[in-house]
C-alpha cells in the first residue's frame, strides 16, 4: 500500500502523476526528451539505459516498465534486456553501448564513482560528448525515478502484459501523449 | 577538468545547464514548482532539505549552492543550515522538518528503505501527505542533481561568497529567471 492516500489506483508513477500533476509535467517532459527526443542513441538503447539502471536500484515497477519499453524497440526484444541486466558486459550490444552502460552503472552508485577511465573507454568505443552527457543524465533520473516510485511504497503490477500494453502506448504516443491522455481520463 | 567539452566556463550544473538547454529546462520548472512553488513548507525548508541530502551525497557543488539558497531564506541563516548538515536529529528545527529530514535520509539511501515508521513519524508531528510526496521527491530529485553534476566532473567554485551571490538571484528571480538571464548571455 502507499505510504500516502493518493486519489486513484493507478499504479507506480502514474499514480503519483496523478496526485501532483505540477510536478508530472517537468518529469515527463524530462524523460521524452532524455528517452524519446533526437539523438544519434536510439529510444530502444536509451530505454535499456533506464531499464539497466531500475533494475540495479531493485525498482520493480520502473524496471519492468522500461524493460518492456526497450523490448519494444531493440530487435533482440525482452530476450536481450534480460542478458543486458543479468550480465552487461558480456550481453550481445555495442562495444559503444556496452561502455554507456558501465558508466551508467558507475552513476547508479554515485556520481563521483565515474572515473576517467570509465568515460575514455566510451569515447574509445566512439561515444560523443553528447551520448556520455545523456547516459549520465539518463542514469541520474532514474536513480531520482526509482526512489521517487519506491520511497513512496507504490504498487508495481506483477502481470507482465499490463507493462507490455504500456509499451505499446510510449512507443506510439511518447511520455506526453500518455500523460494528456491520464488527465483526460481524470 | 569535466569529461565532457562544455561550451563555456560555467560550474557547476549550470555549464550543463548551457550545454543541454533542451534538458535544462525541464530540471529548471521540476526544481521551480519543488522548491518555490505553492506549498505549506517555506522555500528555506525546502531549500534546506535539497542541501541535506546534497551534503549526504557529498556533492560539493550542490551542496554549497542550496546551503546558500537555505540560509538566506531561513531565520537561523548558515549557522542552522550548518548544524542540520552536521546533525539533523539534534538541530533546531521543528519536529516535522525533523520527520521530514529523516525521510529524505532513507530517500538518499534507497527508496525501499522509507519505512512505515519513518512516515507515521513524520504524520504524527503533522507533516500531510503532500509534504511527505513533496519530501520524497525533493531528495530524489537531488539523488539526480548530484549525480549528473559530478558523474560530469563538474566544477565546484572553493570561494562560499560565489554561492552566496547566486543565493541573492535566486531568491529574487527563482530557478526560470536565472536560466532565462543564462540564455540571454549566452
Amino acid at each position: 500500500m502507499p505510504h500516502i492516500t493518493l486519489n486513484s489506483d493507478e499504479p507506480g508513477i502514474r499514480g503519483l502523476f496523478r496526485f501532483r500533476p505540477e510536478t508530472a509535467r517537468p518529469l515527463n517532459e524530462l524523460v521524452e526528451v532524455l528517452l524519446r527526443g533526437p539523438s544519434s542513441l536510439t529510444p530502444g538503447e536509451r530505454e535499456l539505459i533506464a531499464a539497466y539502471v531500475s533494475g540495479l536500484n531493485t525498482c520493480k515497477y520502473c524496471c519492468s516498465s522500461h524493460s518492456a519499453y526497450a523490448a519494444a524497440q531493440l530487435p533482440g526484444g525482452m530476450a536481450l534486456v534480460e542478458e543486458v541486466r543479468a550480465d552487461a558486459a558480456s550481453a550481445p550490444v555495442s562495444a559503444k553501448l556496452k561502455a554507456l552502460l558501465g558508466i551508467a552503472s558507475a552513476v547508479q552508485q554515485g556520481g563521483l564513482n565515474v572515473s576517467e577511465e570509465d568515460v575514455a573507454a566510451a569515447r574509445a568505443e566512439g561515444a560523443t560528448d553528447l551520448e556520455i552527457h545523456d547516459t549520465v543524465l539518463i542514469a541520474a533520473a532514474f536513480c531520482m525515478f526509482n526512489r521517487y516510485v519506491d520511497g513512496l511504497a507504490t504498487i508495481a503490477p506483477d502481470d507482465p502484459a499490463s507493462y507490455d500494453v504500456r509499451a505499446q502506448r510510449i512507443v506510439a504516443d511518447g511520455y506526453l501523449g500518455l500523460l494528456a491522455e491520464s488527465k483526460a481520463q481524470g
